[in-house]
């Protein structure tokens, strides 16, 4: 059998400098473990318009599909800033997830033990937390039709369409309840069902499919609530299911709780592929922070993390997961810090680099 | 010249009980200080279907047409949850906004410093924390057509539409950047103009209409991003502006930093009617509270600081606005505490009623 496919896509900003971490670990696994993979790299974002003209080539799209996981930096930077709708570098990723049909986006937001203090929020309120995000990642008000701007009297109307059918609802629904049948068995769904008709469907649908898996605890909540119980008692949730737009919002809201933007993974999966294996792209939630690109500062974990999420649910490999995160927790417990997880002066940061490092050390 | 006239409309669950202390109120108001209003009532919400059938009758959408001002309690309850989607409780405060185009939501999402421990977020990042959030009301994906649930091939699709026309972006953005001006002078407007047409438009007009403020800083924020930095650093923010639906969300969000959902007032304020006075709603923040109606419970706080905006906003009253802030801010510092204020054991709440009685002394 050859080795599972890895496509490399490190995209802009930060990008290219977590993604040289991540090709340590993986290097890692191949010496120390047998466990090799064959990477290949290409261009996607900003860095791809720079070279094709667009922000994703029909060429590395191809090469996605094919993938058995592609791993993703960060898109975008001021210097895209003013381009035209069409070919800015957030087209790119949403292209993969729209043509890899990714429907299940996966965001865990997790507090880790050694990074509580950190949270904006009282310890007692995060410390432990441990939430995982389904969001709808291939419809709704991202991809829906007509959208565009147009005249109108004599003015415009800028204009996007929310929509859902009954089998997108209910495929993302039950990644929710697998899931949660992995976990603490209970999914909260989140829409605003009060307001919008797109919303009524979500919540029956997914009130069906909670019907083949009776052990699941379902409940639902409008999204403006769910914002608000975030902030206010985290711990309450195991599982939130809901759609992209909302996703958006409340996965970000979750992130933020942790304190710890640059520690956070996420997972985009769809349909199994010939070899059983999911479609997949793995991402870090943090964005190409332009404002440290090129220092060496930037926080190499929530790409890491994303790479065990790879082993997990593209390779199967849970215990290798295991064993990264556990690394990655021995690092943190150690007191090696980048630099936005310095709460205090007088510890000195460590570089991407010599995180990437303590991590393989640790492993 | 007749007195002005106020519609009260108590709706369902808590509202009508913390509608009795701004009763007191607007009584003190007339007895003391010889401001003497016109108060009639009548119904919305459920305690509106109950009685017509309607979430909100034509007879009482006309006395609010008429009305100085409106004061609302709240609507809804688990009573009207399978209510058709057209005469749920909440279509009559909808109904409201839209036909009295009341497209400027103030939600002010202050941090009282008697308060400040009360939050989940931590003292120094909320403490003296004052920001306004400007929300579009009338349009967005609340009201935009087509909506509904279709037939499509053999299965179903819920469709909602996000839809904004430049002058109704300006008309929004211009009521933030009025309040700026009285204010910090900073608008930081959120959308998600990286994927959404209608945030590129809102994006386009907004920075337009900001040439007329030299003075006012305005900043672009997508609006993930901006739940993001209300949980990490809420006070780099002044008002915010935003649309109907990341609105819901983002002052949920906000109002939850303060850890006082039961302090929280908002104004929705329209164009001016022949008076002078613009049409104008005011109503708490916090919702009907099914689980503690009718116990003497409920926080009055947020409704009485809504009939201060009312006399602020509507009535130019903006001395006896700040003598009723005041007046709550004393109650507090007191020590007076309704259950939901009770952070710890030990001291005892007061009832609904008591509260309201030590605002009318305080004043
Ligand atoms: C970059 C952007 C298009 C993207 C989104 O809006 O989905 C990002 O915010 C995310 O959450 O992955
Ligand atoms: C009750 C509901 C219709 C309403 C809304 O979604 O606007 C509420 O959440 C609000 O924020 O005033």
């Amino acid at each position: 059998m050859p080795n599972p496919s890895i496509l490399i896509l490190p995209g802009d900003g930060i990008g290219p400098e977590v993604m040289t971490e991540v090709r340590k670990i993986i290097g890692w696994f191949g010496e120390k473990r047998d466990i090799s993979f064959d990477v290949s790299e290409d261009l996607v974002g900003g860095a791809a318009y720079d070279k094709h003209g667009v922000p994703l080539a029909d060429e590395t799209m191809a090469k996605a599909q094919e993938a058995d996981a592609v791993l993703l930096g960060a898109v975008g930077g001021p210097k895209y800033d003013d381009l035209d709708f069409s070919v800015k570098p957030e087209r790119g990723l949403l292209r993969l997830r729209k043509e890899m049909d990714l429907y299940s986006n996966l965001r865990p937001a997790q507090c880790f033990d050694a990074l509580a203090d950190f949270s904006s929020l009282k310890k007692d309120i995060v410390a432990g937390l441990d939430i995982m995000i389904v969001r709808e990642l291939t419809s709704g008000v991202y991809f829906g039709e007509p959208r565009g701007i147009f005249e109108e009297g004599n003015e415009r109307v800028g204009i996007n369409t929310q929509r859902y059918t009954e089998s997108e609802i209910e495929r993302a629904a039950r990644s929710a309840f697998e899931l949660a049948m992995r976990r603490g068995k209970k999914v909260c769904s989140m829409e605003k069902a009060n307001v919008m008709e797109s919303g009524i469907l979500w919540r029956e649908v997914v009130t069906r499919v909670a019907a083949d898996y009776p052990e699941v605890e379902l409940s639902h909540m409008y999204a403006d609530n769910g914002a608000m119980q975030l902030v206010r008692a985290p711990k309450q949730f195991d599982v939130i299911l809901t759609d992209n737009l909302f996703g958006d919002i409340l996965s970000d809201c979750a992130a933020m709780l942790t304190g710890s933007l640059g520690m956070l993974p996420s997972a985009s999966l769809g349909a199994p592929m010939e070899n059983g294996r999911p479609k997949a792209l793995y991402e870090p939630v943090h964005g190409s922070a332009p404002d440290i690109t090129g220092q060496g500062k930037a926080n190499p974990i929530a790409c890491v993390l994303s790479f065990a999420m790879a082993l997990r649910y593209s390779f199967d490999l849970g215990a290798e997961a295991d064993r990264l995160e556990a690394a990655v927790e021995k690092v943190l417990a150690d007191g090696v810090r980048t630099a936005d997880l310095l709460a205090s002066e007088g510890v000195s940061p460590v570089s991407t680099s010599e995180m990437g490092d303590a991590i393989v050390a640790a492993l």
